[in-house]
């Protein structure tokens, strides 16, 4: 780790000194619903309203990890819509994404992230390039850290997916410009989405050089975490899958941007990945994501599985999740933040394979099965308690 | 190993010898749906008509771990009907669960078997005391084994599922007085089924004292297999389970044998230990059995689980599981035969743990997650790897 | 309808003067979940805050059918819970049945329907005689409409389901003490739930010679409802169906009524009637009726449907509603209570088949088929339309 | 019935003798799943093999409306395919859609009606005009009901479904084609696909004119038969529907025939057409069909309503119908035939609205409600049975 250290300049022990300070958390799509869900959430657990639920941080194996507290967390993020945080959150209240009355119980930290987002891009008209848009976002970083003395900041993605890049686009997608940013500033980073990110072949040689963690690609939160175990069980049982068919119902913002079929497709990627990575080879099925505005942010995930038995016996297995997509994504993300963090402070750096139990697309390849995913994590928390 | 090379009087590398020699596999309930598809599917998979799908034990981590070929093995048993196996084996083909032409390409097989069905009991009017039932049972697997000059033989209790014997039952139930007379006869003994078999407190001296490997107690196959991996998911994901209700419609014998509600709860006590031995405390919710004679030999379980996300959201997983019990049962039972024939030529003895991969309630006790009881099961194959 | 007005005594057409006033709504389990989200909605939609979603009777085919208005309901009812009504309808809003701001803005609404309930009974200790008790009830009715110059009043029970009585206990059960009272107090009566109500056998007399029109039993909410369009479809198509399994899992104050087996045998009676009454005779299957405090107010009610295509192929249906019965239920009670004020009105008399469509065991026998129950139901809101 | 009589030409009552003859039933795609099914089953339940599930002719309202019996019908049709009759049937009963000993014992009828098939087209390389096929196809049907002197022919298209023609193509599809060849003959005429049939603009006036009972189009076998008594409910129950989903996994012709977009589109329009019907419009959501080749002859449909309760609670219906397309439609599609037949011997020419029960798509416009189209054909039995 020696080199990490190095860049970062320690002399005597600066992360003993930072970890007594501030971390920021910067999101990507600060005000979108997994932002909100997130940031409002972090206040109303910090102080004691709710239990951390969904937060695996928070279980025990990870107590003695030196994660930062969630107290420690100070919020900001880029974004191009405008609509105030505390609004946000009242609207996913009357959805049903939080409890009632937690909108008014935690709109003081809502309004102090809500004064720490700056405006996204590049939006229609805008002629700055890309260097131009990625040395201002990163100016939105030092800035948010100057100002609140962060020791540290992580910069995670969590806006709407965008349609896959054309081959031949001279420009980078938008969530390239935020991840080479996060970068440039000194940020670990985390992209929750199928989006580009750090993906993009311009960007191959920034991410080797960086010396920083990072960890992706696209949250797994229900349909693909179902996948996750039960494609390990049909393995394990020597029982093959002849067709993974699925469908999923879901509103939203997100339900919005997966209409166009080259969000879909990216999307859909992720989710197939899990079971070619499990089998060897994708089995018959396909996917579909039906925008359904009335759904509003909840969501619906039908799973049917047909799968041979014994003598070629024929049988089935249908699974239906419905979830809140939002709620299922904060946690994650919190969690996330931390463990990059502290990643950060210990000196790692390079793709974090051992965050693969939180992604369809790991950064770093790892097993895609959940079992060997959490025994990793595991691992990684008993690593960082060895950590000065 | 040596006490247990010592205890079967080893002294020039018998199990070489005996490797060579023949497997019996003694099926308690010869006649039943299970024990019927795993002897034609034995056959017909060791004359190449269909593939192992669904036997563990055939895929590449046990390939070099000196398990009896199928081509080795010789099946008989005790029932307590008298229908003749080519006869049941054509019913199951009617209903689907084997394929049509199987029976007749396996006629001899089946035949062959058929001849090797001893009568069980004991019948109402049996007057024999248990000692004399033990001892009529065990003469019939020494018998068994002497004529076809068995390296060693295996007894597997798959026969319908015994109502939970009363506290102060003087008798054994009948399934104790098969296990019972498995040990006295030299054999190893494995559980399928819910009933009592070895766990009679009569039995526990006998069983400690025993020397043989034994396995069990009721076969994880559809419904609580699934629950040994989704119940993992939640707890690592730190989603507590509000509810976990269950519904299971099933025909065939076992589903008349189970709409006995002393039956019912014997089998229910195996689905909740799964959620209890992972939560801790087993959430909330029932589980039914009902008796559908119109499912014939198919079964469907239907789970809903009610868990908390984020901030107490409240979401929703349901499963349904369309499969047939019989062919979900038979590949494990093979596997079960072949690797406790193993464990005993290796000298291995006492409850097995590492089979805990096959069982709601496992011998020896072990994690009730699926992956690790895989990893302990891969462990134990590399192993016997290594045994003389 | 000369023979209603004789036994009503009618002279100088009071109907027409009557309907000018109010008609009151008695709730038997006024502050039940039911009871309380009739009254907040109907003052909600009476208000304009809310569509009458579910309402049949503010549909067009009624519009002309001289129902009274909404504005024109009084509310009172009898419980022997203490619980204020406003603090039951913000439980609900926590719970998602009702939305979250409604209790505030029907405050005045819910205060006065509060002001109107007594104390129902018998409670244990009471020594009053059923006599005595159904006198009182009378009473409360008779001070009730007298209070408020209504023009008449309609009893409706939703009360938690009591246990079905023993063949041989001498005091009538709570809800025929209701029923009767209502009767006595010249009100008319629906009973939305399977409890017995005017079906006690100490009661024939009485309720054949009351001169009141009267409803029940059961409302049919969501399963049964359900059951009451596929079964004639498999009957149409000439599908058999060969068993019929349901499972329903529900929290709240009617999960914990029907986790009494008693209790939950009244309401499965109900639900097999409608399969009775459309095969002819009922398929294989049971039905489970789980109490899941998780749910809360909402339940799922799974079915499994087992039927024969062609050739004895054989298919399954399987249906999945998801629903609160609270809100199922509130707008079809306050249909009632508009079509029994208005069939009182009218000089109706008697047990009105034409209100099947809302039971699962209609008074007076109808048809099964939720189809044939809609087209009697508009044949009757055109009948009424004639009516003076 | 004079009018149409007149146009027929008939002057002593032909239809006496006729109907003591036979009757033709020639299906387009006579080699596919369900034309084998249907003719493999005529002959089993002709022969007392199987009784006559599914076939609402056979069911007691019927008796006497003089419908030929199943005995009288001779079976031909048009294919392009030539793969033996007796072949498919085998590949039918692998599949389990027709009982396993079917084949065999109807070996006798299934060669007979192999006979009877003539090739269809237009292939590729084929350069015949329109009208040259359409004289050809009609002269095959003339063919076939002067040597076997059938009193009538009914001609029903059970072939895959075509792609939705371009608004500009030259040509008829070659549904399109069948259908005029049928009215040339003087064949009655029914479209159980979603192609074309006598819908193409050019046949207008052909239909106008022919003087022969006609019906169609796309037979409503299961999800939409599902829906036209499931969309009546909520509609019944002022419950509006919000969105209503779905997804189709199909494997065998039909699957493979509508992963062509063209042609699921044209399926889809007819699942709709029944929501936006009973509705007025249609609700959000969309029909997806997928090709699971692994799935063979059955089918898996999963839809997910979601609508809204009593003010403003969202509730949900999700129906799993897993069913063998072949056998759902082998039973209807012989109704049709016998039905159709006897209109045209009772002289009734026309678009034939009371067989909307049948359609997904009626010709001649009904309610789109099961129960209302039901009450129509029973009528329509009714009216047959008044008829010389």
């Amino acid at each position: 780790m020696t080199a990490h250290a190095d860049r970062e300049g320690r002399t005597d022990a600066p992360g003993r000194a930072d970890s007594s300070g501030r971390t920021g958390v910067w999101f990507i799509g600060a005000r979108g619903s997994v932002a909100t869900t997130a940031t409002a959430g972090c206040a109303a657990i910090a102080a004691g309203l709710h239990p951390p639920t969904g937060m695996v941080t928070e279980t025990p194996p990870f107590a003695d990890s030196g994660l930062p507290p969630l107290t420690s967390l100070v919020f900001g993020g880029h974004d191009t819509l405008d609509c105030p945080l505390a609004k946000r959150a009242e609207a996913l209240a009357e959805g049903g994404v939080l409890p009632y009355r937690l909108p008014s119980a935690v709109r003081a930290e809502l309004d102090a992230a809500d004064a720490e987002i700056r405006p996204g891009g590049p939006l229609p008209g805008d002629t700055r390039t890309d260097e131009e848009l990625i040395a201002a976002f990163a100016a939105d970083l030092t800035d948010f850290a100057h100002r609140h003395e962060l020791a540290r900041t992580v910069v995670i993605n969590v806006s709407s997916t965008e349609p896959a890049p054309g081959p031949d686009d001279p420009r980078l997608p938008a969530s390239s410009l935020y991840a080479a940013a996060a970068l440039r500033a000194g940020c670990s980073y985390a992209n929750f989405t199928p989006s580009t990110g750090l993906r993009a072949p311009a960007l191959t040689d920034t991410v080797a050089d960086c010396g920083l963690p990072h960890a992706g690609r696209d949250g797994k939160t229900g349909q693909t975490l179902l996948r996750s175990v039960l494609a390990p069980m049909f393995l394990q049982r020597a029982l093959p899958v002849r067709a993974w068919s699925g469908s999923n119902l879901l509103g939203g913002g997100d339900g919005a941007a997966l209409a166009d079929p080259a969000a879909a497709a990216a999307k859909n990627a992720g989710k197939e990945r899990v079971l070619a990575d499990t089998f060897g080879t994708a089995p018959e099925g396909e996917v579909h994501i039906d925008d359904v505005p009335a759904m509003g942010d909840w969501k619906t995930a039908w799973d049917h599985i047909a799968f041979d038995g014994f003598l070629g016996s024929r049988m089935v297995l249908q699974t239906i999740w419905q979830g809140c997509d939002s709620a299922l994504a904060a946690p994650l993300v919190l969690d996330l933040a931390r463990l990059l963090a502290r990643s950060h402070e210990a000196g790692l750096s390079g793709p974090r394979p051992e965050l693969g139990f939180y992604f369809k697309d790991p950064d770093g390849g790892t097993s895609a099965a959940l079992a060997e995913q959490y025994a990793t994590l595991l691992a990684f928390a008993e690593r960082l308690r060895g950590q000065a």
